[in-house]
């Protein structure tokens, strides 16, 4: 079997399918694939398809969760993801994100730069939050923030329950859902083209002070109608992972915003184990007749081509 | 039944003491009461006994957790503290330590400050935490610490058993404990002179780069040591709440160390309704001839006298 691996992680993953005995690979690491790369490959893996390459393929393993980069790639007979700790990391970045806000550090913190003995109470906590999407990701996020005794509502496309979720919504009722704001609002959206632009100034309006952490896709969001929430105080404060143009441009107003807590996209990293885990998963599935468990339907996250 | 209030929160809890209808209270809010306010009063209820003043009294609420204000306060027939909130707050000021640390956000706002897209992998996740102390705030620490699947120690003074923790030692057994180092400590020592600078350089010698918490009271903690252990590298990060002096001087080297989180004595903060509560079911059971859930045997707490 013949893999062709691309992408920032492309030396490591290659050097661990090499090193694996439990099936025979020939593995190709390279940084921009060519037609001809892929018409030797039977597998393809990497964070997104190569721009501008027309080549079928039978298998896709995406080194991600997010799929947005494939939306240009043929349909494989079998398209896999990475999703290794991810769900787990995705709960950790949103938990430490309410409690940063909650317990107001960003205030403390420049209290002590001054050397000021400042108290101040930490906000009330969240009795309810929304997730926008119930995926793997929104799943970890969900289970995170019902460990902490919160109301979990989440919002896919047509309100089909997922577990863990207290609620489900379809994105069709999500004006509805909004009438009683949630305190803690978490983007993770996949981004296709329903859903760009779509957390704007309706859903911001309906909030009171909430806390909107986005880590799905920066493009899902409506960056204007995000700094008027930010201004007229609908959002409290909002911690950014993902972001229209990556890296975050120098001169992007977000930096600077007091309101708005930058991270370079790490809410939840895939490391070169988990990608050969989850393939070595998806292979041994496939050989025993299976439908591996990360398989995905890519039109399902992509929409309609 | 007379009762006199004292400390930053007379005013208000005299007030909702007067509001209660259910029973009929004299009360009597003075910012330094003297031996004639005691000699008039039933029940004094503060943060801290009077300085100087010598006079019995039948029954002391005390308006917080920790009692070494009443160090020097006469035995009363029943002493009382005020709960309310607090183990709940103070788990969630230690769960926000830990996310801020292991999530780096500092370094995370550092680079934002710049406006500096620097990816960082968060540090790894604790999986065994030590508690020192093991009383109702370190109770809701430990609550808020399994939560997050973390394996939760505590030590007291003769190692009993405590609903809650994983295992608990005696502090003669700590540094046989500390053999395995924990990636957390919390402090929540009571003060007392047995527990005064027990927090030393014995117990940071043995941990590898740990965030220790410290939320008791500050003179329980080596400072010296402290430093050193930040210095080494033992303790990785230190958020200090308590001090062992408040407001803590504008000088301490402390205030400005790259690895130590200042905050102001706000990990768990009495309000006056907490206060006024748990003094009335206190009250409550007095009067049906029970013991309060909240008293405690003062000298267990303050030492020997």
């Amino acid at each position: 079997m013949n893999v062709l691996v691309s992408g920032r992680l492309a030396d490591r993953v290659a050097a661990l399918l090499q090193a694996a005995t439990t099936a025979p690979l020939q593995t190709r690491a390279v940084p921009n694939p060519t037609a001809a790369d892929l018409h030797w490959a039977d597998v393809f893996t990497g964070f997104a398809w190569p721009a501008g390459v027309q080549a079928d393929i039978g298998w896709i393993h995406a080194m991600g969760l997010g799929v947005d980069g494939f939306a240009c790639a043929p349909t494989p007979a079998l398209f896999t993801r990475t999703v290794g700790s991810m769900p787990l990391q995705m709960g950790r970045y949103v938990t430490g994100a309410l409690f940063s806000f909650q317990q107001r550090h960003d205030e403390l913190r420049d209290a002590q730069t001054c050397a000021e003995w400042a108290p101040v109470e930490p906000r009330g906590w969240p009795s309810r939050a929304l997730i926008l999407g119930t995926g793997l990701a929104a799943q970890g996020v969900s289970k995170a923030l019902s460990g902490l005794g919160i109301h979990v509502a989440g919002v896919n496309r047509k309100g089909h329950p997922v577990a863990g979720f207290d609620r489900t919504v379809s994105l069709a009722q999500l004006a509805d859902e909004l009438r009683v704001p949630p305190c803690l609002v978490v983007n993770l959206l996949p981004l296709t083209e329903a859903t760009r632009d779509l957390v704007d100034g309706a859903v911001f309006a309906a909030l009171r002070g909430a806390l909107f952490v986005s880590v799905g896709r920066g493009a899902t969001v409506h960056e204007y109608d995000l700094r008027q929430a930010l201004q007229d105080g609908s959002v409290a404060e909002a911690w950014l992972d993902v972001h229209r143009q990556e890296p975050l441009p120098r001169d992007d107003w977000a930096w600077s915003h007091p309101g708005v807590r930058i991270t370079p996209h790490i809410a939840a990293l895939t490391t070169a184990d988990d990608v050969v885990a989850d393939f070595f998963a998806a292979l041994k599935a496939r050989g025993a007749g299976e439908r591996p468990a990360t398989a995905i339907a890519l039109t399902d996250y992509t929409g309609e081509r």
